[in-house]
């Protein structure tokens, strides 16, 4: 293994004696708004997995998105927060078997091929790396590692990802505020900060998102806004506005109302773009996919329900689609699709299981050659 | 006068002779793009300016919007740019009696007042120092230094602002490409690359923009858009592509024609919240005011004419709004509004004017007093 530049970071694996040589998969999943690294067990093949999953620890570090905090910080969460999950399960390097890398930004194979590179300096050659969209990981996360049918990420940012059984794939959305995603928790809330400016300059209705966002942000002007907005470019700090939205939407406020409407449209539009290019819903339009929805958008169960309102968009579509929300394992707990039962687990457990079943079906692979 | 920490900026006034000691006034205008410092004499009262106006010097640097570069970089470009003008024209800051730096970025008092206290820093208590967003400089640069009428902006970012002849103003957008400049160079460049990646994961139709966007920058593929996109944080790299767009749109390609027809309306939208608001049209609506167009967005010159466009959407409500834009000169050389026939300059030297005009009315008060 190549000494790696950030030593200290691994510091502990000397310091501290380590309790267990049992081999261990690690799961990350890097977000806009936070990272999560999941150490669990190799567990031996079985048709169902443990409940609740073995989990050996988790640990929780900030933004891993490349292309929102740069290059070198986005790096040092991510290799932190690795850290801190085998010191915690009081295991280190020499037991890792597999790592899958699940992060938000990772868009084209030279994005892949570069984090790889850097993740392979970190690990020794026999470890196996994956490194995939955070969205693979949040659809394994409601398939039990299964890569099959569709999931919906909308938190700070949105894509839509999904896979059929044969292994092909597609997806939308997903280009970042710039480019877009305008049903993203930043794209929902910089549309409330728009409609204060335009309000307080004449070109737009009054709304009652101007007070409550001035209030909220402690400002007393719609002209401190843009000083606010411009200070700091996090991406996560403008999203975590939606509550004030969908608060001002429940109270009846037009303008507040029409940017969650048109939010819910871009988000069924993505994952309408994804189900027809991988031909999910088959050639009647009725076939059955899972379609796992996450992130603080959606979960946001308030009076107005943003997940509810894009399932019921899809739904008429395709009514094969088959949600699995966090809430909805509470409400069908034996819906069954031919390849198992569902269970949304955290997407780091997900990016976690995808390593496991991608490592096994390695060693089979290799097993089978010798 | 406090010695500046950035002496070395300043040395050519102990290097170089001083040639004359004529007292001159700079004027700067410092956009998202570039920044031009204009160094002029001060000239004696009299009704009309000399044409052309006695340019002594002239110097350029790059962006100076501090939301978009930060402080620090944009408040080193302002310095340089003025030691430049200074330098050129053989003079130095002893010569300096007024300076209005009219720089974008400039929304709140708290922004003029911090402004102003770093430029006091510079040069001693008695020279007079003016900041106002650079929308201002645009129309005193329409105007001959009178503020008076409405100003459109539309280059990397737009604005619209006015002033009444008994000294109200009103402005409209120019909050960033975040808060809802959608007519800019960097809103129209960045619906324009959002059309780009829609097309491609099959949220939008297809677009002309792909192929002339991706051969533009080099790119061989739509997924590489967002590395590049996010690269580089700089607004004008995007709004470079414009050009772009009014060629695809020129083509007939409608969705490059969708893109432009809505930052028209876009545009006219800011110009009529800000005559509305000050009444700029009298109560019949058909008041004459200037109308001063600036920026790259307006200036284009092509087969589709943006700026053009927006004249005549704000025509229809208000008929007494007479545009001043680089070429209405040569159209109507002799339109005279009762205060001082037209003629276009260049916003430094409308920022020059301006401190011109403030120097020589603060002389007239001091000397009554005394």
């Amino acid at each position: 293994m190549k000494r790696y530049r950030n030593g200290e970071i691994w510091d502990f694996e000397h310091e501290v004696a380590v309790a267990t040589n049992r081999p261990v998969i690690l799961g990350l999943d890097g977000g806009t708004t936070s990272t999560v690294c999941i150490c669990m067990p190799i567990m031996p093949f079985s048709d169902a997995l443990p409940d609740p999953l073995p989990v050996l620890a988790r640990a929780v570090a900030g933004c891993s998105n490349h292309n929102s905090v740069g290059e070198t910080a986005a790096r040092e969460t991510l290799e932190q927060v690795m850290a801190d999950a085998l010191s915690k399960s009081g295991s280190n390097r020499s037991a890792v078997r597999a790592v899958c890398l699940a992060v938000s930004g990772v868009n084209h194979p030279t994005d892949q091929q570069r984090i790889l590179t850097w993740l392979r300096d970190i690990f020794p050659t026999q470890v196996k790396l994956y490194v995939r969209n955070d969205a693979v990981a949040a659809l394994a996360s409601g398939t039990m590692g299964k890569l099959h049918g569709c999931v919906l990420i909308a938190g700070t940012g949105t894509i839509a990802y999904g896979f059929t059984e044969d292994g092909r794939e597609a997806r939308a959305a997903g280009a970042g505020p710039v480019l877009g995603d305008w049903g993203s928790g930043y794209g929902i809330a910089a549309l409330a900060l728009t409609a204060v400016i335009r309000a307080h300059d004449g070109r737009g209705p009054h709304t009652m998102l101007t007070s409550t966002i001035l209030q909220t942000l402690g400002l007393s002007s719609a002209d401190e806004l843009i000083g606010w907005t411009y200070a700091d470019p996090s991406w996560a700090r403008i999203a975590a506005l939606v509550p004030v939205v969908v608060s001002c939407a429940e109270a009846g406020d037009e303008v507040a109302n029409k940017i969650l409407k048109e939010a819910v449209q871009e988000l069924a539009l993505s994952v309408k773009a994804v189900v027809q290019r991988l031909g999910l819903c088959g050639a009647d339009r009725k076939n059955s996919f899972p379609l796992v929805m996450v992130g603080g958008v959606l979960e946001a169960n308030q009076r107005w329900d943003i997940g509810r309102e894009v399932m019921d968009f899809i739904s008429k579509d395709y009514p094969g689609a088959h949600p699995i929300r966090p809430k909805s394992y509470l409400l069908c707990p034996d819906m069954v699709l031919g390849w198992g039962r569902f269970r949304l687990v955290e997407p780091a457990v997900g990016a976690a299981l995808l390593a496991l079943n991608e490592f096994m079906k390695e060693c089979v692979q290799e097993a089978y050659r010798r």
